[in-house]
């Protein structure tokens, strides 16, 4: 039996540093962040130790250092934020923040605004902050409404699959004289999907590992099981014996929020439950699929 | 043997418009255009009979009354006009003229253009001369060449089909950090294709009337080939018995720059083959196919 891990999983650079951020902060405590950090609670416990706590309200903090998480916050959150006497450190992911600034734009420039995402995302709901005028959320093609417009513009969430958002703008060619995207489906996100959908291809079970929280680890999830049996889990403590005995290729991926050391725990349970004793220390040690397709 | 015209065949708005313009100019001789005035040859003649004179090069004209052809010209031919003392009348088609806006909203706005049509038309050479930047010109899809923009406009000729605007669009989304669409694809054009090509799905001969130089006429014989055998004719006289006999059932669409007389020839033509003396006298007797798709 072979596993292979797709390339790009874990870490992407928002969650890095915004991490990174967040440890730094943590030498002057009490540090807070502003909901989840990440989507990956093992990650968030391994922060809480360190110091760093998470809050839902921003209404409770008051001179306070306050992290905003990489999915950033409505500009509502942070207007109460800075009311409050609290000192902001900004972990945004940049590429989120690139599509408040897209949406600040379009705003301006009166378009009405079509995003897709899921509209109970945090990253989504901060993104709507910055649309003051017409807009609509749509999760998938589906949703797509049958008007006609004038003007449009569309930004998605970064975590969006590129096949979803072909879907919409090609339904939407014939419905608007000006179409206006921004495409802010972050690379990171084009890179660890492809590298999931090729590795599915050629495995006859797919672990993606990540937070169930994680709109990126859901969306490989989702991707994987259309070609492949997929099971997305938090940590190896949920793999069951029964449905890794047999297999002849086991495909590992894991989300843009999810550690290593989560990686490297799933490997080194396969292989006991396979029993073989060998482990491995590091992700690195983790043999790589190497095919783009 | 059924004989069927596909709805909406024959002149559009913007064809109508300028031979009103110009008949109505052709009272106050000499009147020149500049180049035909619309694709089709036989409806250029009527037009010369009547004193409008088709003039290819601006250079000629000096204190005359010009007409601007439905395609447009060139910013830089309508400076000569006037230069040179001519009083212009502009039948440019209004849909062509609001591409020719688009062309220069993006120049601008410093957005590098890509244009979906043909660099040899008229319509593309002027709107050509409204984009100052960088420009990119495609007459199909698979031009497209390989490139990474941060920002990019597209324009496409009014004539275009619809499928390969989307297939530039659907082959940009991943290239494009901001992709602005402009839609210039007209109402007129995508009504006849889709027409012909619902006519043609239950024929075993289309013949398509118009212009061997007329684009949107080109089109449709291009889109009605791929589902039927198809001939483009521009006059009745064209049309030869062997390929008339023997069919089921005949699809006959045209043009957006053909004259109705010509329509009522050709059907009048086929019936006189099939050996039927019944004739029709005009367009609206000929029996139209009703179905969409």
């Amino acid at each position: 039996m072979e596993i292979l891990l797709a390339p790009y999983s874990g870490f992407c650079f928002g969650v890095k540093r915004a991490i990174q951020i967040a440890l730094e902060a943590a030498n002057k405590p009490p540090v807070f962040t502003t909901g989840p950090l990440i989507h990956n609670p093992q990650m968030v416990q391994e922060l809480e130790k360190k110091g760093i706590k998470v809050m839902e309200n921003p209404d409770e903090l008051h001179n306070s250092t306050v992290i905003i998480r990489s999915h950033g916050i409505t500009k509502q959150e942070n207007e109460i934020l800075l009311r409050n006497g609290n000192t902001i450190i900004d972990a945004t992911c940049p590429f989120v923040a690139k599509a408040h600034e897209y949406a600040q734009r379009l705003t301006q420039e009166h378009y009405p605004i079509l995003i897709l995402g899921d509209h109970t995302h945090p990253e989504v709901e901060a993104l709507l902050s910055y649309c003051d005028g017409e807009t609509i959320v749509i999760s998938s093609p589906k949703e797509l409404p049958e008007f006609q417009w004038q003007r449009l513009g569309v930004i998605s969430q970064t975590t969006m699959d590129l096949a979803s958002l072909r879907e919409v703008i090609n339904a939407l060619i014939p419905c608007v004289k000006e179409l206006r995207l921004f495409n802010t489906i972050c690379t990171a996100t084009s890179q660890r999907q492809e590298a999931t959908v090729a590795l599915a291809k050629k495995c006859d079970l797919m672990i993606v590992i990540g937070g169930h929280n994680s709109s990126n680890t859901r969306m490989l999830t989702k991707l994987s099981s259309e070609i492949t049996p997929t099971l997305q889990i938090e940590t190896a403590a949920e793999l069951k014996p029964e449905v890794i005995m047999g297999k002849q290729r086991i495909g590992i991926s894991a989300g843009a929020s999810t550690p290593d050391y989560l990686i490297v725990q799933v490997f080194n349970r396969i292989k006991e439950i396979t029993g073989d004793r060998t482990t491995v220390k590091s992700v690195e040690d983790i043999p790589v699929n190497k095919e783009e397709s």
